[in-house]
């Protein structure tokens, strides 16, 4: 590190690493004459320099920070402390991946007593004391970590006593008086008095924003979005400009793009008057872009010339933040702008179109993660509702909840009571992430589409209706109020977060469908993948809803789920309390049509394309009853003492169920069960092929560890399918293979692959043997493990690289060593995980399997994963 | 397969594989000149063949088999069916390896209603009638699948009639109505006649002795002693001679040294006027070969001879069968004999001295597993004991456990109700085997050495007493008398197979200790061998055992069992039970000095040598009580409520507590308990030192998955052992290791081994991960995976090489990339197991480590290991 700090004229966007995104962009619009209020940039190494050393600064520092500003003087003409011209700047955070709302901004800084007095005689005296009001205050919460309720109460306690309603209600003396107050605050509760040395406020303040990087707001950010290696925050000290120095002043934000719709339109908001965190706040509700080509023409061409330039720039939607002051408009910062995963397929399919970008910019640009909001429900448009309110449409979606006016409450209802919510707020504040992120959806009575809610909200791809102006809350009695309405904690609600709507109960919710551009870019997206995607289902509806989404078969479907339904369960129980062979063929021979049923359903949703059934997998005890109440129940309804059932149940008790005896260890010792199961699958395709229907069966193998269990099943399989199909006098391939979910199948891979003619790794058990994690016990520790960084990523949700990943490798070399045309997949619930995906990309496998609602997301995770890979 | 049957003549003792074990040694004794009765053997190919075919012969069979007949009746100048000169054989089985007593047996093959009436003519009609009485009943019996008490039970009513006592009393006459009860039983239950065609008696044979190769017994057998891969059996067909024909006749068996003690003695048994089968049943009580010292000089001398001759030839003890018919002596069969372990011993020590074997010979004779035996406890010989019977010393050792008197009740005693059992029987035949395996020892009131019981008595390595004539068995009322004695079903009694008593109740026992041959033994094993042998063992009398044992070090001290002991277990609860880490540290401050006082035992036991401490493992519930009643006394020890102990016990219980939170996880999450155990390991180092005691501990981390698991726990072991080493102002080498467990350790072995010094395959736990198979509820599935071939071996007592190996070398080839001296070793259960011993030595490990019962048998099969893989 030579060099700590960097003036904007010497940065450039590709600095992102050193300068933070804020700093680097700065940097770039500067160099393109853009109106940048000058600045400079004090690097991220300094910040990493700052926690590696026990939060001190490297040698020539301090003369650096002092040249810096030395020249920031000489580029303004203004001097720190110059009561006549001061340097007032603002200091800001700016990490190289953007994190708004989570760290702190100091405006104004370089006010103090003598330059407030001797600027309010040159200027105005009320804006003057407004600014140094802002800066004592935000110094005092953000800097000096008091409280902001203090300075909120004593502001509170003035206006009351001046009548004032608001804030601009005060005059220059009240302002003077508040100022006083607030010193008095700082001097009382910190036993220091706020500085008056601008030198050392920016030191100060460079302190905080250093410490803000760590602040538990910035953590939890970080986490939730999965951010890693940043050396650490920059700092970006700037020279002033004021958008409350009157009538042609203003602050705003705006967009190139709509970032909720995408919609190649100019898109922004502002307020007149006001300095830049009133914006964001979303305390007073902004006007829009479209009222600033109404009264400020001259600056809206200007801005709107400015985007343009900016977006060809930058080749991409841009979020600016800009200020006017008095008639002058400069550019705070500009952005690759955040945006709903809709605008972010509109604006990628659109920009190809506009030969902005390649098909292939345009399918990385998507965070696959991301598109589950477009799949997810909408209120169902022809359902007559009872609207109560009417917000902005800040995040789409729909939500149907219980109301609940706290981020505690939230977590408390959903992971307490597993009731889902609707948090409404009058605003809503980085402290409230926790709970929004458990909440179905968000509800604000303040705040613009910019405000924190609706930034938070689409970024976590939920429903959000900001600003229904009409929503009274009150916090005490736990309840809002909105016209005549009155809505309780615990009531029902739901939102429209496409419309705004605020909807009385629990209104009807319509599943989604792909149309439009995100068609198109899926069409993309398939045509550049080399992964096929199925999905794991065995119910028609997820079946139906995986094809429309693009599946092309099914990589696993669980037979037990079906075990489960209506009565069947009684005949599984007669079958697992049958004394013997005979006696569980009788109760087999009940469930045999049912099987064949629902197979024969798959089979024609799914038809021409592969079905991959699973035998048999969990341990019998689970089709058992628990309580004695219900074995008593049971023992009526099949007609067995009471005791036999208890019996049964404690005979198949085990200690370690995961390790116990299910998957083809069942089979093993009662082929009757396979055998059941494999006569419905072929029975079934044997049927629906006389409707013309392309059956194209596959039989699972589960829980196989060595190479003999395959070949016994597969003869017993193959037997079995064989009678079958000569009854019926058709022909059908018959194609079987295993799920390769334990460490010694894959080791043994080119032994079993003898015998089977696909594989699928059942990432799930095979992530819990390796590591010998019991999912359903691993909670007590993996909070602590990635507290200390022992996993990075939950090995559930994402496939374990370097561990199970070692051996899905293994395997596919082993299997395809004995079977090069081996077919290949995935069905644990990584399937359709974008980093998971990426994997068996580069692993080699034939396809991915997963949900019906990640077909879409593996689909394009999939053509990345071969765009990243070429 | 070219020729299916090789006339003695024509073979060599090295054609086992295909001619059995007895066949290639008629042919060895007929090729040295020995007398040996001339005869043919049927192919173990013919066997395969037979089996392969759907129990067909292959094309050609049956001309030579003509062939053979015609060559053997030409060798002895009688022929099949001929009245005046009748050729009778013998047919028996023969495999590669023996199975004494599992395959069938037919004498007097040969004899017909005309044969025997021309013969009797010719000769002894009496001699003659009962042969042919022995071939109806064994021909019905064996190839005709008669229930053989219907003929006992015909014999016995003429028997009644003819007021006869001994099979003996009856003469001819009656001994031809014998026969003819015996043709009718037989016309009775088959439906067809005793075949008269020798010819046909003779396929019918071969088919049966084939057919036996199958049988259950013999199934069973080879699955006990873990026989495999061997095509079949061979048949020998062999001309009679007969001890039977008077007093100048007889019948024996002959060991060329003691096989219970390996004495150089010559040493058998042997009845006159008997047919071979008489001796091996133990119905009558045979003499001793120093009878015929007396009784038949010429003989003995011939026979001794022979003997002599044959141990020279072989290189071994040799197990023979012979005949004298009116005074010609037959040798029948020669083989290695069986011998007790410590026979085995002083035997392959002794050959050395004698210049007849090599030493690394000598070890490669003894079975590791068979030493068993030698380390295993015995009848206190300073007790005070109530002996109620004496019978032969069949087989040493010593025995305790509740009297039984069927197999079945054996194994209804053991596995339902957990007791020990002495099994007590007239006599025992194959079918008892099951019950034999279970018992702590076998009685018998009737038979020799040489007895079924006595043989397979030795085989398993368990103490026998048989012949113990006092004793009468009364089955019905389950009680035995022995002289004024009663002994009822389920009373106790001991047994001393080194001496032959019976003991009234339960005789104090003793530990074994190693001397002379063995030590001897031992001793070259020890400077033949590359492996460490180790032993895991946390109490001092186990580490003591072990040392004398010739134990290199502790290879696991598991310090949860120390956890258990007296009244710890209260503070353990004490610090499960804390709210908060000041409360759990309390409550170890008081198990410190305790844990302190354990390592400084094992540190003085094991002076100069490695310990290797496993810090905590088991999952924490394994401490909290588990009935509301225990609860219940917990709450009122610790003096908290109840309802807080329910609680605990509840958030402990786990799903599957094998893949829970245990290992090195409770030391992740609650650093304080590894700190209390690593100080107290340190404590007891430097106070044993100040003794002048060498320790030298390695502190080992169970359960550990990834390398950062290892490198926090590193980093806590290190900062406290310093800080303990410093107080004590003491320097000691802190040695840190990981158990290398879970897969995935195995798979990030390289990167784990930054921060280990060693590793320790904790086998137990991988081949419950790698298999995915609960230890404690595999039992529902693993007697049907041994039974269909899927398991060859239980992998819990046997290292599986394909799968579980392929980690550990996996693990051996990363870790020692990493770090070329690691340390390796290995301390599941299978670290004592011979097969997983010489894996071991294979796969490079340093050291294997079991319990100290196994020590010695680790260290024979490591040498047996650098020997094989030489």
């Amino acid at each position: 590190m030579e060099k700590y700090i960097y003036a904007f004229e010497e940065g450039n966007k590709d600095m992102k690493d050193l300068l933070g995104g804020k700093g680097a962009n700065l940097a770039e619009m500067t160099k393109l004459g853009i109106p940048v209020p000058p600045g400079f940039t004090i690097t991220t190494e300094v910040c990493e320099f700052y926690y590696k050393n026990g939060r001190k600064y490297p040698p020539g520092f301090n003369a650096e920070i002092q040249k810096a500003v030395r020249e920031l003087e000489e580029k303004t003409g203004k001097r720190f402390g110059d009561p006549e011209r001061p340097l007032l700047v603002s200091v800001r955070s700016g990490a190289a991946i953007s994190m708004p709302g989570m760290m702190d901004t100091i405006l104004n800084l370089g006010l103090n007593d003598k330059v407030a007095d001797g600027f309010a005689k040159k200027t105005n005296e009320r804006f003057v004391m407004d600014a140094y009001r802002r800066l004592v205050q935000m110094f005092g919460d953000v800097v000096m970590g008091i409280k902001h309720d203090k300075f909120e109460e004593a502001l509170q306690e003035i206006k009351d006593k001046k009548g004032a309603k608001l804030d601009t209600d005060l005059d220059a003396s009240d302002l003077r008086e508040v100022i006083k107050k607030y010193k008095d605050i700082i001097k009382k509760e910190k036993g220091e008095s706020f500085p008056q040395d601008p030198m050392k406020q920016l030191q100060m303040a460079v302190d905080a924003v250093f410490g803000s990087w760590n602040n538990p707001r910035a953590i939890k950010y970080r986490e939730l979005n999965d951010i890693r290696g940043l050396k650490g925050t920059a700092v970006n000290v700037q020279a002033m400009v004021f958008g409350n120095m009157g009538e042609n002043s203003a602050t705003g934000v705006c967009f190139t793009r709509d970032p909720s719709t995408g919609e190649k339109r100019f898109y922004g908001e502002y307020l007149t008057n006001a300095q830049g965190e009133d914006v964001v706040a979303g305390i007073r509700t902004p006007k829009h872009l479209d009222d600033m080509k109404r009264e400020m023409p001259e600056i809206y061409k200007q801005l709107t010339g400015i985007m343009e330039r900016l977006e060809k720039h930058y080749k991409d939607m841009q979020d600016m933040e800009f200020t006017i002051e008095e008639g002058k408009l400069y550019i705070l910062q500009t952005r690759n702008g955040k945006r709903t995963a809709a605008a972010a397929v509109k604006i990628a399919v659109d920009m190809v179109g506009e030969g902005l970008i390649e098909k292939e910019t345009a399918i990385m640009r998507i965070d696959p993660s991301s598109i589950n909001q477009l799949l997810h429900k909408q209120i169902d448009p022809k359902a007559k509702t009872e609207v109560i309110a009417k917000g902005l449409p800040a995040s789409p979606g729909a939500a149907v909840g219980k109301v609940v006016f706290s981020a505690e409450e939230a977590e408390e209802w959903v992971h307490e009571r597993g009731e889902p919510v609707v948090l409404v707020r009058n605003e809503t504040s980085p402290e409230d992430i926790h709970g929004m992120a458990v909440a179905e959806g968000i509800l604000t009575s303040k705040g613009g589409m910019t405000s924190h809610a609706a930034v938070v909200a689409r970024g976590m791809g939920k429903c959000c209706v900001a600003g229904a102006e009409e929503i009274k809350v009150d916090y005490e009695k736990k309840e809002f109020h909105a016209g005549n309405y009155t809505v309780k904690e615990g009531d029902f609600i739901s939102l429209n977060g496409t419309t705004g709507e605020v909807i009385l109960g629990r209104a009807p919710v319509v599943e989604p469908e792909m149309k439009g551009e995100f068609r198109t870019l899926m069409e993309w997206a398939d045509n550049i993948r080399v992964l096929g995607v199925r999905t794991n289902a065995e119910t028609p509806k997820d079946a139906k809803t995986a094809r429309d989404f693009g599946a092309e078969g099914i990589g696993l479907a669980r037979t037990e789920h079906m075990f489960f339904e209506g009565d069947r369960i009684v005949s599984v129980r007669e079958m697992i309390l049958a004394e013997d062979e005979e006696g569980r063929r009788r109760a087999l021979e009940k469930l045999l049509p049912l099987q064949r049923g629902d197979f024969e359903k798959l089979f024609e949703i799914m038809d021409g394309l592969d079905v991959t059934i699973r035998l048999l997998d969990p341990p019998l005890h689970e089709f058992m009853p628990n309580t004695e109440e219900e074995m008593k129940e049971v023992a009526k309804e099949i007609g067995v003492p009471l005791e036999k059932i208890q019996e049964k149940v404690r005979s198949l008790h085990e200690l370690n169920p995961m390790l116990g005896f299910r998957g083809c260890r069942l089979a093993i010792v009662y082929p009757e069960i396979a055998e059941m199961q494999v006569r419905a699958i072929f029975e079934a395709a044997a049927n629906v092929m006389k409707k013309g229907i392309k059956a194209k069966p596959e039989v699972m193998i589960p829980l196989v560890a060595t190479a003999k269990e395959m070949e016994i099943m597969r003869d017993l399989v193959e037997k079995t399918a064989k009678a079958v199909l000569e009854e019926k006098g058709v022909e059908i391939p018959i194609k079987i293979g295993t799920m390769i979910e334990l460490p010694r199948a894959a080791i043994t891979a080119d032994e079993i692959a003898k015998y089977a003619e696909f594989f699928s790794f059942g990432t799930n058990d095979l992530t819990q043997t390796t590591f010998g994690f019991s999912r359903d016990d691993a909670g007590k520790f993996i909070p602590a493990y990635k507290e200390k960084g022992i996993l990075e990523k939950d090995p559930f949700a994402s496939v374990d690289q370097e561990g199970v990943g070692f051996l899905i490798k293994l395997a596919v070399e082993k299997g395809r060593k004995t079977r090069p045309e081996l077919k290949i997949g995935i069905c644990g619930e990584q399937g359709g995980e974008p980093s998971s995906v990426d994997f068996c990309h580069r692993a080699g496998l034939t396809y991915v399997s997963c949900s019906p609602y990640r077909v879409p997301i593996a689909r394009l995770a999939a053509a990345q994963a071969a765009i990243r890979n070429k």
